[in-house]
């Protein structure tokens, strides 16, 4: 039997990333948002929501950029600083939570340094959500820890140790064991072996 | 020392949630996708990432509707399968992967019951993104099966165990423990108490 719970955006899981950008004392900046993700390949985009009232959303604006960061479960409690903090309240907030940044290579937003994955974003598309403007980038390069990318090129992800956040709980989650490889495990259905 | 890996939106970890429609033949349909996320709180809204050759992308321009349904990792072969093979090429997909949905209290789009949460969205925005329309409904109702949900009305992560999709390894993953308590593990640094 189910439940109904009113609405909300409940999605399992989401991500904890933070959203990288220049304030306009040339500060930079970082903020968490777990309200985020991929939207598109060719060009290959990501979307961040942000409030208006967050100096991140002034930042995109006027920079027309930002990064994506992805940081591992170590740097939870500051994740949840610059979540709980805006830049407005508080401008030299990675200062204050020992965050590291460096300029992006393409665009004019800051890398965040301790975040072992950084996307370069170029402002796409902004679309009012009335509470939130939802940011499409599109992803101009990516780094990562070189120690995480293996031969084949691809991320370890268990090394990662990528930082999800669980709504309505409202907590930080590690990541557990891989179930299956994608585009593959459901082959046995799609061919009708397994009926 | 960063790799770079070039552009693609690489974020850990995404969702594989899926994206429920009607056909114009009145058949449920179902995909997966990980490239969605939560995009405003009030009205509540998420969007979903798809590309114009799927069945869903002329479903939801359609009927302006759409559920997005949230499953757990016992259902991972059948969520793998759902994103392999499009309605276009397999109108009857969901009876073949053994799925069963029922019609959404609100809006004109199908529960997938075999996901233990399910959310009625209307369309609100459609984003032309090149290879992929990236449509942002806004969440009419959220259902959730009762025995996931506790006294204090939140959601029991462990027991719903989210399917989680890992990008560049095309993997799916599991939830591991929680790391900490969010708008509360990094009150110290906001303090100062921890410097």
């Amino acid at each position: 039997m189910k439940k109904t719970l009113g609405p909300s955006p409940t999605i399992y899981p989401m991500p904890a990333l933070l959203v990288g950008t220049y304030s306009d004392d040339g500060l930079p900046n970082a903020m968490a948002t777990a309200w985020a993700g991929a939207c598109s390949a060719e060009p290959p985009c990501v979307g961040v929501a942000i409030r208006p009232n967050r100096r991140t959303h002034h930042n995109i604006q006027a920079r027309r950029a930002f990064t994506v960061n992805v940081p591992s479960v170590a740097l939870a409690a500051k994740v949840d600083y610059l979540g709980i903090v805006s830049g407005n309240d508080e401008p030299n907030k990675l200062a204050r939570a020992g965050i590291s940044t460096a300029p992006g290579n393409h665009i004019d937003a800051p890398l965040v340094l301790d975040c072992p994955i950084n996307l370069e974003c170029r402002l796409a598309h902004s679309v009012d959500l009335n509470c939130h403007v939802y940011f499409i980038g599109e992803v101009i390069e990516v780094h990562c820890d070189e120690s995480l990318v293996g031969a084949d090129g691809k991320i370890d992800v268990a090394a990662l140790a990528p930082l999800v956040y669980c709504t309505s709980v409202r907590e930080y989650w590690g990541l557990g064991e891989p179930v299956g490889k994608a585009y593959s495990i459901g082959k046995s259905l799609a061919t009708g072996r397994s009926k």
